[in-house]
């Protein structure tokens, strides 16, 4: 058994751990479900009394008495009748009863110590041995509807996090304090950097200068990187008829999430959730010869996806988001030389914030080719190729079968941040579909016909998701090439202002994004604001800079570094943005 | 009476003897509606026969011999009786008159030489002394509908150009067939500038590599002049809740021109229009101080217009406009120090193209308040504001009483192209409405909130008109800072190949959009599509530039400027691109 199942099959028992102890100590609970979640487990419960987060010491130290006696669980096939007996008086489980009976499937009671649950299924055999009593924790009471739906009535739900071992559960509990720290959302309004309004809704965000202007450094440095290997810039319309999604297969598969749009004259239109079939029509305005290929498109442009209301997230998760999409359209023989482009990109790109990748190969499951556009022969080809990429390029990837798009296999990179979170951050995906679709081809050395192929290749992905993760990651303290407010000259007096006008023209006329404070407030709240703005450097100038021609230049978080001429603040700070340090 | 009127009585007048003339020279003819229109006039006839183009002339002829007799128009009311009796048989006169009567409207018969017709009237008193008989022509025939309706006969509409003397008219028609051989939707296809889909829709222009650099060019180039203001950039997305435009009032103004989308929770959501109302919700994330005023934001952006499908043309009229917008948000105290900054940034990037500006300033009607919002003491105060800046700039501007828009004043400015043709290419418009609307505030000297004011300008207004206008001007030879493909390195053989990569090299390293064409295809071909593909300058490299150390230059249109050193040839590059020549 993978390990990663294990914990899940842990959790679960612990579910049901937890509701053998609330029982205990309130006979007259009603327990609904309780299923393992991602990090732990809960269960529903309709309680005789309102409890909270104060109780929950006293729940965790009876699971913690009880969970010796749950020497292992045992399991029995049971009939409606005997089930619906044994659950008598609980309208919950009396529910799904008849829900599982109703599906003609079987009906299963699991046993551990003295307390027996409706059950599928999923433990660890024996939980008094397998289970690490200090490796779980309860940690919230909610309010939650019976099957989430606000017409029933509101159970107590009682979360708890559940891990293989104390250590792993207290990493787990350190990650998510910082993590509540650096929230993405919190700094985004602090830092100034987005906003959201009642009256544009929600999953809309708005970017303020701040924001757009780290938007553009890092949209300008995947196009630096790019430019290099040959993409060129198109521009396309955020809408279109659905006849394009219609041949490109995306109007069967994203139905639910497409916003659409009926014309005055009743056409259908749609925005797009994607960018490639536009590309494709790009593509697809003249005829190419080989000589001419690959060509390689990029454009970075918001997609919009109609995502369900409670889905929504600060910038994890939006309704409007910025790609910076490329589509390379080339021959199948160029496949591997445009994804080690890629792949390079990928690299330095990340490189920069520090992240480390690791690498998976989405592949095709060889037991469910229907689900799949293609034969199977052309996607064993196409996955070797990748494989041999990934060889010389001296990476370990996981493979993961079956987790393929339809259209094709992808490369998925992940990246750990700085608290040890794990992020899908960039895709290769190599798409054979679609030029099938749209009738894209190159003249051949034969002068011949010849299909093409496309590379899917959105460095960043969705822009607002890398700012949710680079926030949280630099908990707001961005490097010094990623500061919106890079320098700010801080004059001690007013009478130290025009002195310090001078080095802030010098900084920006070299580029670097500077700001004076000119206002007659004091050093000390100049120094403050600045700080709390995570503004990287602040130069102050008083008497004695200005009697030595210099400056003294400090660090956010290294403090004061030394009086300075302006030309060597200029070059240190020159050097440490190119650099990306 | 305004020259503009008579002309247009003309253009009436000659309608109504070009109705005459078909009549005499085919009495079964049945004469439908016959108007002046912009440039000339039509009459829409059911015929007895067909006829072409080529029986234009003679009826031309005929016109010019019945014009000396027509020595005056004369009119008298009539019953709907005697009406119906005079046009007896003629189906499209009786429909008229049963609708006139039915409106409870004067029915009037309008008779010129031998020839009466049911008319409102607006004709030259005296045709034979008043129309140049060198004045028209007769351009085309078409079919047309009756009343535009595919439901009715089909009539025969002859169209004529008419203009107050012979050498106007032939400027006109040198004009139109200047810009015929100009036209962008022509020239965008053999530039490659851009392309569109029968799959994506009309109206929704798809922008290749060199068209979307044309784009970035001139948006750059806004950029550039905008951020000496100190205008910022920020970012929004494309699609809002109603209520955004409910508030902002454009939800009655716009409705009919608004996509709307519903989504799947049954949330009312429409594109953008406009980008003010988002804009204002960036500037009310937070309260403002006086000392922070003004704030100024920047999105180059698409909106989303619901056009007919009859009214698209090209570039010209398109459903998704990307426009260059920005929106000042500044205390009325500020109004004329942002409008001059405005009018500097407009004065300076229509200069690059040759454009004279002439200036309009639309004014609102003192005779009619009610149509607008806000006082007449403050309109009247915030126009001399403008005539003040206007005198200031020492630019004459023609005033436009009744031409505001319902929220505040204008500036309007018009350039003349290369053909002659003028467009209305920018604007400046103060918005005393929004703000209000959505309480938009700062905190003035006293700690007191103030209202606000809105200032918007774009100024290239929509990319996509601009460069239709643009490449008409030019008639494609864009000049060296606009070209997508500024130089081309010619090899002469394929053993001069290496030399020029390395000036080619060169040239990219300076930042020039430079290209080498190493294919073994012949220098006049080379020559030729270089030529064809409008690239500036091409760089030619023989055996005796090897030998000399230097190269050739010759421009598209200037031909060969002698061998130059590289160093020479970036120099003088640079420089015509420095200075936009």
């Amino acid at each position: 058994m993978k390990s990663e199942e294990k914990l899940e099959h842990k959790r679960h028992s612990l579910a049901h751990l937890l509701g053998a102890t609330v029982l205990e100590m309130y006979p007259k609970a009603k327990l609904a479900i309780g299923p393992a979640i991602e990090n732990g487990f809960y269960y529903d419960i309709e309680l005789p009394e309102t409890i909270s987060d104060n109780d929950l010491p006293k729940i965790e130290k009876a699971m913690e008495k009880m969970l010796p006696t749950w020497k292992e669980f045992t399991h029995k096939e049971v009939t409606e009748a005997e089930a619906k007996k044994y659950f008598k008086g609980n309208p919950y489980k009396l529910e799904l009863i008849e829900e599982i009976a109703g599906k003609g499937e079987k009906i299963t009671l699991y046993t551990a110590g003295e307390f027996t649950d409706l059950c599928r299924g999923g433990h660890v055999e024996h939980p008094a041995k397998e289970i690490d009593p200090l490796g779980f924790t309860l940690v919230r009471v909610a309010g939650a509807y019976w099957r989430g739906d606000e017409k029933n009535k509101m159970l107590t739900r009682i979360y708890g996090l559940a891990f293989d071992t104390k250590e792993e559960l207290e990493a787990y509990e350190k990650q998510i304090e910082e993590a509540k720290k650096r929230d993405h959302k919190k700094l985004g309004r602090e830092l100034d950097l987005f906003t959201f309004s009642d009256l544009v809704g929600a999953g809309l965000p708005l970017w303020t200068p701040k924001g757009t202007m780290l938007r553009d450094i890092l949209d300008n440095f995947v196009w630096e990187l790019r430019q290099k290997y040959g993409y060129e810039k198109v521009d396309i319309p955020h809408i279109t008829k659905k006849d394009l999604y219609e041949t490109s297969g995306h109007w069967e598969k994203f139905k639910t999430e497409l916003f659409r749009i009926e014309t005055r004259e009743g056409h259908e239109f749609v925005m797009k959730p994607m960018n490639c079939p536009h590309h494709t029509q790009i593509y697809a305005r003249k005829p190419w010869s080989y000589r001419e290929m690959p060509q390689r498109y990029a454009s970075t442009t918001k997609v919009y996806r109609d995502e369900q209301s409670g889905e929504l997230s600060g910038l994890s998760r939006v309704r409007a988001i910025t790609q910076d999409d490329a589509h390379v359209f080339c021959r199948q023989s160029q496949v591997k030389e445009e994804m080690e482009k890629i792949w390079n990109i990928i690299e330095t790109f990340y490189g920069a914030f520090g992240f480390a990748l690791q690498v998976r190969l989405s592949l095709h499951d060889s037991q469910n080719m229907k689900a799949y556009l293609g034969d199977e022969a052309t996607w064993l080809k196409a996955e070797n190729e990748l494989r041999e990429l990934i060889k010389e390029k001296v990476a370990k990837a996981i493979e993961a079968p079956g987790e393929a798009a339809f259209y094709g296999p992808k490369v998925d990179f992940m990246a750990k941040d700085s608290i040890g979170r794990e992020w899908q951050v960039a895709t290769i995906q190599l798409d054979m579909n679609m030029p099938e679709r749209f009738d894209l081809t190159c003249t051949n050395e034969k002068g011949e016909k010849e299909r093409i192929v496309m590379l899917h290749c959105a460095i960043m992905g969705s822009i607002e998701r890398l700012l949710s993760v680079l926030i949280e990651h630099y908990a707001g303290n961005f490097p010094l090439w990623l500061s919106p407010v890079q320098v700010r000259v801080l004059p001690v007096r007013e009478s130290h202002n025009e002195y310090a006008k001078e080095i802030y023209k010098k900084l920006r006329g070299a580029g670097i994004r500077a700001e004076v404070a000119l206002e007659d407030i004091g050093l000390g709240k100049k120094v403050r604001s600045a700080k709390e703005e995570r503004v990287s450097y602040f130069i102050i100038v008083g008497d004695k800079d200005i009697e030595a021609k210099k400056a003294t230049l400090e660090h956010r978080e290294k403090g004061n570094l030394g009086q300075m001429s302006t030309e060597e603040i200029l070059q240190k700070l020159m050097e440490e943005i190119r650099e990306k340090k």
